[in-house]
């Protein structure tokens, strides 16, 4: 089934602890569009860009089947550029310079042809933006999947709650979800966000692994120690596409396949933070994301008797 | 299989945003023997109490079958008494009072009738207590598994390296194996620490759960998502003797029971934190622990297809 993405398409500066690189190409649909690529072979993107961003990236796009007639070139305009440090934990992070650019006044346009999308990835964006997407579709998608972060709770409250209720499954990590509920337990935090609309909510926990809760029901997925984190710039993004870009491959949503996606994202994003940016993501196989995934497994089977 | 456990048996005085409690009887010996009566009927303490002791309390843990023989009671002296306050979190906490009484000059003598054990449990102590009572067994137990806590770290590194050297089992938290080994980086962390010595080393991550690293393998455990934690005092101590009672239980050590042992550390822990000091550990049935360790298989199982 196809699957829409809508987000940042952008440069990124990074540094880590293990080198830094000039601008490259990141940005949340970018990092999504290309996780769900590996699932789904029907993805579009909305998005933005200035007239620096190369051809050839854009070409990429092409050679992941991942469909850029939703991707605005703006003339004479910069695309949205980030860049960042992170500390030696890899867990937190300073913004050196955020320069919206293009993503300042964007309007996602939605090109005829991807009206019959029937899932929906809002990528990390202004919660406006975000809802006018779902408002531009003609048909409601079987599965809108949101991603967002604690900027948007701090600068745009009302917008975010108008359009959480909108969705189907809410992504945050888990301050995010303590600072959106007020609650510090997270059983507590998923009871109160889940009566703000969505059906589903998915924490993050980073190295910790990540919690679905829905209706009653918890899945608590692990992570894959990993010896070495390269960069986690994308992660939480990888983690989301290829999430959504599973579920738009198995076609049917229920909390039995959600586990399976929050897996199979988990995968994608542990491939992403072995090196900068999205070049680990770009030359993915079946058969390693198949190990990878394999890996999961193992990891936190047990049987009692 | 018979079981020794060592530990500090001892008042405690905890301040909770839940509420908080007088002098009530904690320590580590207290909290594992009681978690691995329920799965073994042959637990024996080793331990040191001032004549301020209840007799009621030591009689109680006769009804859970807990050999005392080896809780030495010193007349004229007090039982070490730590007093702490948790914070709203209930991650961190403050110790407001710590008097050592008889745990100052602790000499940990063995019963002849405990001499045959087969599992050892070394609740945290300090490591030269720890390894005079393995030097003290004329026979080295099957599985040693040893706790202990940074604290031991700062002071007396040299005793703690000696006495990991000596033991089957690690057992210590996140912070504390980074500390230990210098590295930020699990993966890493476990790797060093397994090569001072330890076959198998459990990280305990609190509320993310645990990680059990042995030769290249790896199992993550989940936590169980609790609404509320009434206090977290003697969930490490529980989860021990839950993890060490159920493998004198089934009496084979490898991997596969290993991690089944840490699921039913967990889910005894999870009863420990529902309320003050040991209450919750003192009246469980093996239905209640069953079902609270069916939980942790729903949480964490799914069906790649």
């Amino acid at each position: 089934m196809s699957l829409l993405v809508i987000g940042s398409v952008a440069f990124d500066a990074i540094e880590t602890p293990f080198g830094k690189t000039d601008k490259i190409v990141g940005g949340a649909a970018t990092y999504a569009s290309l996780a769900a690529s590996y699932f789904c072979d029907s993805v579009k993107i909305v998005g933005v860009v200035g007239d620096d961003f190369p051809q050839d990236e854009i070409d990429d796009f092409g050679r992941h089947h991942i469909d850029t007639e939703g991707l605005q070139i703006i003339e004479g305009e910069k695309s949205f550029f980030w860049s960042g440090k992170y500390h030696n934990d890899m867990n937190s992070r300073d913004t050196l310079i955020t320069e919206l650019n293009v993503l300042g006044s964007f309007d996602p346009i939605i090109p005829e042809s991807y009206q019959d999308c029937e899932f929906l990835m809002l990528g990390n964006l202004s919660p406006q933006v975000q809802q006018t997407v779902i408002n531009r579709l003609k048909n409601r998608p079987k599965l809108v999947v949101m991603d967002t972060m604690n900027f948007w709770m701090d600068v745009a409250l009302d917008d975010l709650l108008a359009t959480i209720k909108m969705v189907d499954v809410l992504a945050i990590n888990d301050a995010e979800a303590r600072q959106l509920s007020g609650e510090f337990s997270l059983v507590k935090a998923a009871h109160k966000i889940l009566s703000m609309g969505p059906k589903y909510l998915i924490i993050k926990k980073g190295e910790h692994g990540a919690l679905l809760f829905s209706d009653g029901l918890i899945f608590s997925a692990p992570a894959l120690p990993l010896a070495e984190v390269f960069d986690p710039t994308g992660a939480g993004d990888t983690f989301a596409g290829g999430f959504i870009g599973y579920l738009a491959k198995v076609g049917t949503v229920n909390f039995n396949n959600m586990k399976n996606a929050i897996i199979y994202g988990s995968a994608l994003a542990s491939f992403c933070v072995e090196k900068f940016g999205t070049e680990k993501l770009r030359n993915l196989t079946q058969q390693e994301i198949a190990a990878r995934v394999q890996q999961f497994v193992s990891l936190s089977e047990f049987k009692i008797i």
